[in-house]
């Protein structure tokens, strides 16, 4: 069988983007997420062209083999694991940025460029793509479609979701499909676009992408405000988005997650404070905004309000947040990264009940939060080979996610469901859910090839 | 079979929620369609609960009796419309806002809620819901949500479906599915709130709604710019996009929708004219960024640019374009309102290929445009009464859409597809796209009985 199905893959795939050493397959079995089961996969194939691509899918339809899409493997949700015997298709080696558009403000991409590179291209004709997870430097745009990603950006900017105007994808059967368009609007139809976004490969593969651009704003301006707890800091981040403020950026790491970027990489943030916020504009006036922001930081109970004096020192700010996840890793070996969102209001009883689930199982659990929208990234640090600890570390992290929903939340504000969440997003939807989100799926994927056994 | 259907709907319903009347039913047999084959609704319901919506539907799926749900009926496509027999499901009284939260930035409503009276009540709390479409004033955000309206503000600010967080539906069998979040950021599952959004009540019905809100920006000021061709005012527009500048309105009126508008308003307009530009800009410095977008059109060759002095100027210019569609439908007493939407760099070609179809069939066409979105608005005047012309608008309202496509443009791009364009919705997506919706349709309304006939 496995046989069969390389000789027929190599009918329609160069040799070369046809690999069946087990010691380079294995490398292709799963993602960055902790606790999520992965097989090895029978082939992983690397196709250069929609129609290689859609030999791909005839071929896996005609012997009924699972296909697992794949990009840069840093999703932290399992989503990209491969089952036993399955067909990894990686989209990497589709890397060209077709065209940028600078009057139409689009750019036509294939799945696997990298994120940071479209950034850069697209900036040298005055543009900016705002999707910035903080894995931009290695992620594919193709994983960012499929996973949904946020970032840093989205409390001003929107998730990914909001930058896909059009998509050609390769159906399970191998048909091509186009979905969108590349206008600035468009309601032809059902919204199917969106659909694919977040559906974890379990729809169709992308093969093309239309995305929205918008002009580059000005160089975002950083300000710092320590707060003595976190429910201040909360109070801070309402009084800001109520004030009506458009913030950039606004960013919180507790105490542990300052910790623990100042342990990994000595960027003397301050240690005292069980709250750092960070804050930013790029507006025309960003110190101004700041000026204000920082104001309703003091009077929310900021101890200490510090703006960057330059780019620079902004820069230095973001970094110390992008580095929060890495370092939260070195603390203990291994993480399980939360990914609650709450409504805002409730941001601060999030936080209060996430240091109630570390007491409870006598855990360290660093949060930093994309705290402007209310998603919240409690990181379970762990030692994976204390079975007791790691046993506490899924539980808590469980925990966080029940907490999330009773305060109107939901499991996942960016990393998706992947195979990490499964249960909880029944728990989240509910069985009608399920039951809808199934027959979407079994209407695009009848025979069920397309990355079963995620989401749900 | 009708008597037993409204004995059935009486049993879940009050007696004043039920319309049988023939001379009241005939009202809501259509929207504001022409051209749109309409039947005669078998009683019209009026339900004020989710439980009365859910109590509908499950007598619909026992007796297969097909359900048209409705708002105020201002659609442009015949979406609205009734079958002979159908239930009108109008949603009208269900009109509560439920919630409105400055700190969430959320509102939370009933879809029978009108437009304005939303955008005034969260206007109240220093917010903003930015989708306007041109009957914001007496159309419903459901049927906003159905249609996935746009408006002047998209070119800024997004159109509806941006706004839509979250959706409580009442799926075909009367059961309650709740989709979405009222987070800023959420990822779990397939985003079936976007499917809803434009579905044209297809899919179910919409019985609740978590909106997103913006900040209220200060009031917008605007500048008119006269030119000589259309092609120099959409060079313009090119040039004023391109150039980074992003204002909240960017609307074109041709010589023809100006002179309606004065024939109608008595507004002053300039009648010389070929084409006039608005732009309008509610950025903290709005008088420099028009002086900036002025000098462009200046440079694209306006003969004429000039910047509104105050609040009440600018408003002035706003009705003139608000009241364009109503002056050319009073130019021969009917209308086809075309919707193509084309990438803004081939706004040129459209227009000077809308000309050619006028001259073509000597016919009046009058175009009113969301310039910035590239989203035209071409309007086939023509006596109803006179069946040679009114063949013949049809035939142009056709080879108009034939043209957008052309361009890489959508037959819609606010209006949707209804009964009007469901033959152009196959041409636009191709048969497999044909197919692929018609799934989705399956897995949510096995019977086809939410709106059957529309859209596909």
């Amino acid at each position: 069988m496995s046989r069969t199905l390389i000789a027929l893959l190599r009918e329609g795939l160069p040799a070369e983007a046809v690999l069946t050493d087990p010691d380079v397959t294995s490398a292709y079995s799963h993602d960055m997420a902790s606790f999520c089961e992965a097989g090895t996969p029978a082939v992983v194939v690397l196709p250069r062209t929609v129609e290689q691509v859609q030999h791909v899918m005839r071929t896996a339809t005609e012997l009924r083999v699972p296909v697992v899409p794949q990009g840069a493997r840093t999703g932290l949700s399992g989503a990209a694991n491969a089952g036993e015997g399955w067909v990894v298709l990686s989209l990497v080696k589709m890397d060209r940025i077709l065209e940028i558009s600078p009057v139409d403000r689009i750019a036509v991409v294939e799945p696997g460029v990298v994120n940071a590179v479209l950034s850069r291209a697209v900036g040298e004709h005055g543009l900016y793509y705002p999707p910035d997870p903080s894995s931009w430097e290695m992620c594919t745009i193709g994983g960012n479609i499929g996973t949904a990603s946020g970032g840093l950006c989205c409390v001003k900017y929107g998730v990914t979701a909001e930058y896909v105007l059009g998509l050609d994808v390769v159906l399970a059967d191998g048909r091509l499909m186009s979905t969108g368009r590349r206008t600035a609007k468009g309601v032809a139809g059902y919204d199917l676009t969106r659909l694919f976004v977040g559906s974890e490969g379990s729809l169709g593969i992308v093969v093309r992408a239309v995305l929205a651009l918008r002009p580059k704003p000005p160089q975002q301006l950083v300000l710092a405000a320590e707060f003595a707890s976190t429910k201040a800091a909360c109070d801070a981040v309402c009084k800001i988005m109520e004030g009506g403020h458009v913030p950039s950026l606004l960013e919180l790491m507790d105490r542990t997650t300052v910790k623990a970027v100042n342990a990994l990489a000595h960027m003397g943030l301050p240690e005292t404070t069980e709250a750092l916020l960070l804050a930013a504009f790029d507006t025309p006036d960003p110190v101004s905004d700041l000026a204000a922001v920082g104001a309703l930081c003091e009077a929310a109970g900021a101890t200490q309000v510090v703006p960057a004096e330059d780019a620079a020192e902004s820069e230095l700010l973001l970094q110390a947040r992008r580095l929060s996840l890495t370092a939260l890793e070195a603390v203990k070996g291994t993480t399980m990264i939360d990914d609650v969102c709450v409504p805002r209001s409730k941001l601060a009883e999030m936080l209060d009940g996430v240091e109630r689930v570390a007491e409870k199982y006598g855990l360290t659990i660093g949060v930093c939060a994309h705290a402007g929208d209310g998603n919240t990234h409690p990181t379970v640090c762990f030692d994976a080979a204390d079975p007791d600890e790691a046993r506490r570390a899924r539980d808590s992290f469980d925990e966080i996610m029940a907490l999330g929903l009773e305060l109107g939340g939901t499991i996942t504000g960016e990393h998706g469901v992947g195979v990490l969440k499964k249960e909880w997003l029944a728990r989240e939807i509910g069985p009608v859910g399920v039951e809808m989100q199934r027959a979407v799926k079994a209407a695009f994927d009848p025979h069920s090839l397309l990355n079963p056994g995620k989401l749900f």
